[in-house]
């Protein structure tokens, strides 16, 4: 046969990708599969049963990240690893993270019954917590084994309840003997939905895209003055969520203001006393910036920085801001993006070279190998919501580009 | 003696009000006493122990409201009635509700140390849960007593633990068989700290509200589409937050709008899923008008309520309001207040004629009886707070004027 002949089972991989969203299924469509509690264990037990079927070299490392290893023609070769997530958000969605292990697991079981062996080693895995809802941060343990974050510092993170990482990890029986340490890569890919609605808006099926967009992580604290409402006339009040309402339109105005190429979000709030009679004199918010440029982003946290502090100062309300994380923007590798542009056209996909907001355990591993990510569209550019859905044939079309890109890959001297 | 030159013990005043802030004494020097807590018992105890002290013919009802009656010449005529309330806000302060029973409590022992007997009883009061933030709403036992609230519904409030009313006054003691209900009042008064800072702005000791403003309580319920904020473009994009963010503003400035004679204020507010990188897609706040002017009050809402529709609209992000509650403005009796401006020129305080901003149990004795109230200078305006304080003095000045306006009262045919 001829390779560009090859194609995955897309109804093999629905039907696998519907027997995994049974575990925490939610009412709504969705799934709760929050990492490392009973429901993360069952989904772990059941994609480590396929990997068996498929006699893969398994190896769990200390972080709980499973990885299957198919051996290839001359396993002296770097191995291409793919892979992605089966944690989920609190009443997540079936597709976010589950579908980038299971397209892989696809590939593997079509190599398998076209008896087709690669040069390279291929090797799928799940990575541990890549979402943070349980264990903040996200990504973490793609972070340790890329040698990034500490794993002591990982051990120790506490769930809502004070329960440690790593006694959940030995709970549910995923922490392993092997390091949670990198080993050379010949090239990472990660297939994930959209999570956006670029995708659908331009009719595209496949997004390649060119990087993760830098990320900024600030926290403001503003102080008011609390009084009773009734008794206390408007002028000389300090109104410390007047002040923050003030502060999120500048931040919901930024990007236009920078002339697009940016998103700027404010998705949390706290606000105290709250109570409806008293002026609020305690208020914490966040602030998310993200673009592809790095300096157009520092330039525009600096303006906004000068309108908090102007704004605070006109209401009379002390500002603090604490720059809580940034990271850079991350360019994949070019020629492995232009492959899977390449791959879609061959396939009769249509395709967009894009940008990913968000970031993704591909994030880690673009600092230490060749990485690309391959997009499918997110119905309504919904995620992280019961509701998020992306149509079998498009997951089918996605197993198709990762497909040929893993055998390119792996067939490279 | 010239009746005129009697005055209140401001040394005994000051040790009383010092003794009883011992009961539930908080770090920052001010009270934590919820109704119907062991605190509120102490409280309780102690202040009935004073009432013994004094002979009076004491009564509790079963809202646990404690009445002392001091017999006067002609007990045939109804009595005056004065007082206010023990509890307190959580980290509250020592002056509110305090101060208008324990100066009652000096009128009356001066007035027992001077031998004066007057026409009609007197009557000192102190009424349960005031504050309503165990037990919501406010002012709930003197509003049952007075007949504009239920009583059997009042005993079914529950606190945050889901513990009733009614259980917790049968617990302390204090549920008793005298039925609460209102009985023919000559007058009633209710000294209070102003909470707020016009006294302090205007250099006055004495104010006298001419009435109570109205008060209207609203909800809005904002729905947006969450997104992870990343991957989803500014374009498009319909956050609650940002809505409401312009929502607050716009009660902000609507006293200005309105030509003042206003407050307006945004005191609480719910964010959902309130995550730094998810598009908000829940908003819960509310808003609190006051005015001396009802047309004016409702006037306003009416605009803002347009204003609401129209940025909700142009956000995208449907919107539910709730009339939560109005009650109209409520003018004192045109003569007593002039009574408390003209005894506190007779003692030589300066005095302003004002309104008071906040709902007192006075709210519930003005619609049975002829009321007033005297209000005492609040340091900084504060109130509902650990710091919150008034000079010695004042609480003696005020004492004064209540002394004398209860005597003229009280010799009245």
């Amino acid at each position: 046969m001829n390779p560009e002949n090859l194609r995955v089972n897309g109804k093999r991989l629905q039907q696998t990708l519907e027997d995994m969203a049974k575990i925490g299924a939610t009412p709504a469509g969705g799934v709760q599969r929050l990492t490392l509690t009973d429901e993360d264990k069952a989904a772990r037990d059941l994609f480590v049963q396929w990997l068996k079927e498929l006699n893969l070299e398994i190896t769990i490392d200390e972080m709980g990240n499973i990885f299957g290893k198919r051996a290839g023609k001359n396993n002296a070769l770097t191995p291409v690893l793919s892979g992605s997530h089966i944690d989920s958000q609190p009443k997540g969605g079936r597709f976010d993270g589950t579908l980038g292990v299971m397209t892989v697991l696809e590939v593997l079981r079509t190599l398998d019954e076209n008896d087709i062996r690669t040069e390279r080693p291929l090797v799928i895995v799940d990575w541990t917590n890549e979402e943070g809802s349980r264990f903040a941060p996200a990504m973490v343990s793609s972070g340790v084994w890329a040698g990034a974050l500490d794993r002591d510092w990982a051990y120790d993170r506490t769930d809502i309840n004070g329960i440690r990482f790593e006694d959940e990890l030995i709970r549910i029986g995923y922490k392993g003997a092997a390091p949670a340490k990198k080993w050379p890569l010949h090239t990472y890919y990660e297939l994930h939905i959209e999570q956006g609605p670029m995708l659908e808006r331009e009719h595209k099926i496949i997004g390649a895209p060119k990087g993760i967009l830098c990320l900024h992580w600030y926290d403001v604290y503003l102080e008011g003055e609390a009084n009773q409402v009734g008794p206390t006339p408007m002028e000389g009040r300090h109104d410390a969520l007047c002040a923050a309402a003030e502060m999120i339109l500048k931040v919901n105005a930024l990007p236009e203001r920078m002339g697009g190429n940016m998103v700027a979000t404010v998705g949390e709030i706290q606000n105290y006393p709250n109570s409806r009679n008293i002026i609020p004199d305690k208020v914490h918010f966040t602030v998310d910036i993200r673009s592809w440029d790095d300096d157009l982003a520092i330039n525009a946290w600096n303006l906004l920085r000068k309108d908090f502090e102007s704004l605070a100062q006109a209401r009379g309300c002390p500002i603090r801001i604490e720059e809580t994380w940034r990271v850079e923007h991350s360019p994949f590798d070019k020629n492995l993006v232009q492959r899977v542009l390449d791959n879609a056209d061959m396939l009769g996909y249509p395709s967009l070279y894009m940008i990913s907001g968000a970031g993704h355990d591909a994030s880690y591993m673009n600092q230490i190998a060749p990485a690309a990510m391959i997009f499918v569209p997110s119905i309504g550019g919904r995620s992280h919501v019961e509701v998020e859905n992306t149509e079998w044939k498009d997951c089918e079309a996605g197993a198709n580009v990762l497909l040929h890109s893993m055998l390119q890959s792996a067939d490279e001297k």
